[in-house]
């Protein structure tokens, strides 16, 4: 990656975050919790907020998701076809919502709303520090982008900090509510 | 639709359900709740639990879901065409694992986890009546599901138990984990 595609000089992965196998990113995202797509530019990072996204396969792991066509990072992915996938919790609810309602074109968002991109292992968009998980990925399949804004990502590599065992993540129910992660229920289960 | 498609004789749709807006579907299946997939079949109809589905379009509804090549649902879908999205809550946890973890092709899944086939209004597929929320759908797209299980699907009805104003939606973490939809919050948003 380019030293230039970070607004601030990245610090290393933080040994606050460790390195989760691949074959266990299924488990971030199938919950559906909101998550920050970062992608590189050529003058700044930018971030979007995104709850329209699936797993599509367990290992490697593909992750399908609509971004939309006018966005700016809609452009940058089709140029840089790298990004992070950022898991945040509900302490960066605020931050979500206003990556969410305001265009990179014109706001370095990570500074507006005090987010700290970090040097990520694999590609040049850049982990948020703050957030619980970080999914660095490759553009995989760009097929149904024309006709659906789609596009398939390959994580490479995935960070977790096992700090926190249950991440309070946030799930969007429309019109500004979101859905808090609670409790957590087990039951006898042969499915992965 | 034809009578037969159904194990049971299927009740009208009963007054506890309204008819959602299509507008509004996105509301349901953004937070990332596992969902009961009903198809009719030559016999009985079946059911399956499913985790990996994402909102594609805001209206009319497109829903993106991958479905395994191997399950019965895949081959019944091909053949029929519709299905309905049924959302359960916690209370029927132990049937959504149930659903999981049996074929349909050696069990009549409604009758083992006492579920209630209804007949929807525009398609073959039953509702189940012990759900929170019930999508009728149409396969719209297929270009993907030879590479990937994936397919598109429009929302042709949607119906909604007015009764219950936060459904309390399970989440799939894997190895039988489910995470309960949890507390509200709502920030300023100018977001959908």
């Amino acid at each position: 990656m380019e030293a230039t595609v970070l607004a601030s000089a990245p610090a290393r992965c933080p040994v606050t975050r460790r390195s989760l196998p691949l074959s266990q990113v299924y488990r971030l995202l199938e919950p559906g919790p909101v998550v920050l797509l970062t992608t590189a530019g050529p003058k700044r990072p930018d971030v979007m907020a995104m709850s329209w996204h699936t797993m599509m396969e367990f290992e490697p792991p593909l992750v399908g998701c609509v971004i939309s066509g006018r966005s700016l990072t809609s452009s940058l992915l089709k140029e840089a076809r790298e990004c992070v996938i950022n898991v945040p919790t509900v302490a960066l609810a605020r931050q979500v919502v206003g990556c969410g309602n305001v265009s990179g074109r014109r706001v370095d968002k990570f500074k507006a709303f005090g987010l700290t991109p970090v040097a990520a292992s694999r590609v040049g968009a850049p982990l948020i520090e703050e957030c619980h998980a970080n999914l660095e990925c490759r553009v995989a399949d760009t097929s149904l982008v024309e006709a659906y804004d789609f596009f398939i990502l390959e994580v490479v590599k995935a960070w977790v900090r096992p700090s926190r065992r249950r991440p309070r993540t946030i799930h969007h129910q429309g019109r500004g509510a979101f859905m808090v992660a609670g409790e957590v229920v087990r039951l006898r289960s042969g499915m992965k």
